[in-house]
């Protein structure tokens, strides 16, 4: 049954986080495939337009060969289908994000009863990590080194200024 | 990069419920091999035998070529070595579940950082299925047709008698 | 003490979902007379007026002769008490509908100590339900047969066209 | 719809407690009859026997003329039947509890379809007492006053010394 | 080691409330000094300016010897240095609380290892109470008497009429 | 007020882990004096005696210089009074141990109201580790380096053998 597994990551990814990042290699290891997917007009007031997220992301992604980074519109189980993919890849840190993660697991299930979620932990040092909190630290002052990719870190900098 | 992954779902299984056996289904539709591991020794005072589990499951995921059933002691990340499986599945159903399952999924990356947790959720008409309740419903003489596979109920049957 | 129970159903209903539905029914069963009760500008751009929301309402609980829908602003216990309700339903899906719904029913309780608020468990397969859910779901083109009252889908299809 | 609805409220009661009785005063305004049902054989090494404990929940619940103690075995469902119970009642302290008692209540409902459960808050003053908490606490010497009706506290006293 | 120990209380106090009070009281006990830290900008709408919180958390605090009512902008961990402060004092309520509480304590860690978080309780009468809930009761003309100082009281009704 | 503030972290410590060490250094640097002190007869089948875990901890700790270790029968609250310790020191991992927390503080402050209770979060690389599941990993042959002291390390692999 040696067939190909593709999965889709999606999110906003405003930024891309090194917990982001964490859980792309982890996936890219188990899966095929691995499209890492950004969800079109999400945020109203994105800090990254989605071209500059796009660039970001293939950057901070270029050594897992089998990544993709692409952005979707829509219902997420309409462009898993249009890719062929049969997995949602999703992190789970925290309770909350739990709760949240089952509700959708499960409406999604209900549009599309062959597409599965799969849940990953990321590394427990990226647990307090979100892009929310990025984006209100950075716009405070303080530091995120260490905390985004190297490139993510650097775009911060200039937005910022 | 077709690499073949082998998963393994661990649990005591005593009994085997509607609800390991949705996940068993889930999981196999995804992992190239996924083997079903009892633990041995878990329960003080088990229900069924290992023997008489063994046989349960193999009867009950006879339908996926995919599955094999497997006993296990010691370390799950030693058997899963040795097995050279990649990924251990876990269902994940209340935040208790969450809560446990992330401190041992934690604890098997710290023993072997290349085995990854993945977790899935089960049907949500599995959500208040647990084989200790199964026990019990049964031990006062509860009807629990339905909630696990035929042949657990036709042996739940003769051990109450 | 043949005493009546009037009970208050409360919530923004934008819109009736098979989950409210759900719970109304059980609820019906219980106390002598329920009161569905739309909070009059809860959301800030709703999806369906107040008045499209108490006919769909209607319609859909047409069923239960117990039941009345009805609007309140201001404070839900000066609403109950002016309807000489005793109780407050509530439904509880998940752990953190129970936080808020305990914060709640201890101000409501502080602010009224003779109205009691009770919690019932819709059917699990409404879980994953909300109308925020609903209202995003459609917004993206998905169908929410089944999740929904066949009068509220019917007028949510014609919403969105 | 003027039906007379029974409910009962099923526990260990070893101790009964401050904060079960609350719930019991609460539930007696809201159901014509309540049965405060003692679960016999529960505890494997219990402080009280059950005679013992239906004295002193008789004794606590003198006061509220609708409520009656009595004792069961076997499934909780058939008690309620055999009683033309409605609903069973429950108290909800914390999110431990919550996940329990969903489980439960799912469990029950699919044993028996028509019998609901329903859910209160005790008073918060009582959120931290269990009868296990009492046990331990009355164990090392310590002071329960006000955490138990005052026929507990006195028997409390006479079994440790 | 009769180090002098500083700790800061940071929110927005939009409005004060007996359940800040009451943690104000516990830590000024605990700790040598004690600054109440008002978040500038924090809210979009304020209920009360600034100078309107100041003077009433320094009123209803002026009991309190060790207590300073302050106020920041930027990173907390920046003034909790600059102010010499070696503890952020949080008060811990419910399971939500207990999620981002631990997220920005992790954050502010990662920001300046030397500054630890220390939480505790407030009485758990206080448990429902927060001031967006203060806000929405005052809002509908509910009573709030008790559940904030005296003072606070006395604004809320002069800022409602 | 230059009080001497004395805290009283207290645990079962069977074993002492890297967890446990990292909150008594972080309590270390806010209290002048911290006792950690051993629950006696807590574990039925204890894997260190007493006068090991003792010896364990004072050498574990011995860097501390106002840190001494001691142990308790009792309520933890006589033993804290006696001690003249004004506040018990606890760490908070999840959401479980959170709830049970709560509980036991807010027994002991019914028990001795000018006691409070305080929360420490321990580095989030021991969020997994407790001393059952220390226990569990040694005996089933697992390396738990740089999860326990080494003194605790070593000491745990003579008793193995």
């Amino acid at each position: 049954m040696t067939q190909k597994i593709v999965a889709v990551y999606p999110g906003s990814f405003d930024p891309f986080t090194n917990g982001h990042l964490d859980l792309v290699e982890r996936g890219s290891k188990i899966f095929d495939k691995l499209i890492v997917a950004i969800l079109l007009n999400a945020e109203k007031d994105p800090l990254f337009t989605i071209k500059e997220r796009v660039e970001m992301l293939q950057a901070a992604t270029s050594h897992c060969p089998n990544v993709t980074v692409d952005t979707f519109n829509g219902l997420l189980v309409d462009f898993a289908v249009h890719r062929q993919a049969r997995v949602i890849l999703r992190g789970l840190r925290a309770i909350s994000d739990f709760e949240y993660e089952m509700q959708m697991s499960l409406m999604n299930r209900n549009l599309d009863a062959n597409l599965e979620t799969m849940f990953m932990m990321p590394n427990v040092d990226y647990t307090f990590i979100s892009s929310r909190l990025i984006r209100e630290v950075v716009a405070l002052g303080g530091n995120v080194s260490g905390l985004v990719p190297p490139i993510v870190e650097e775009r911060l900098r200039t937005k910022i200024l």
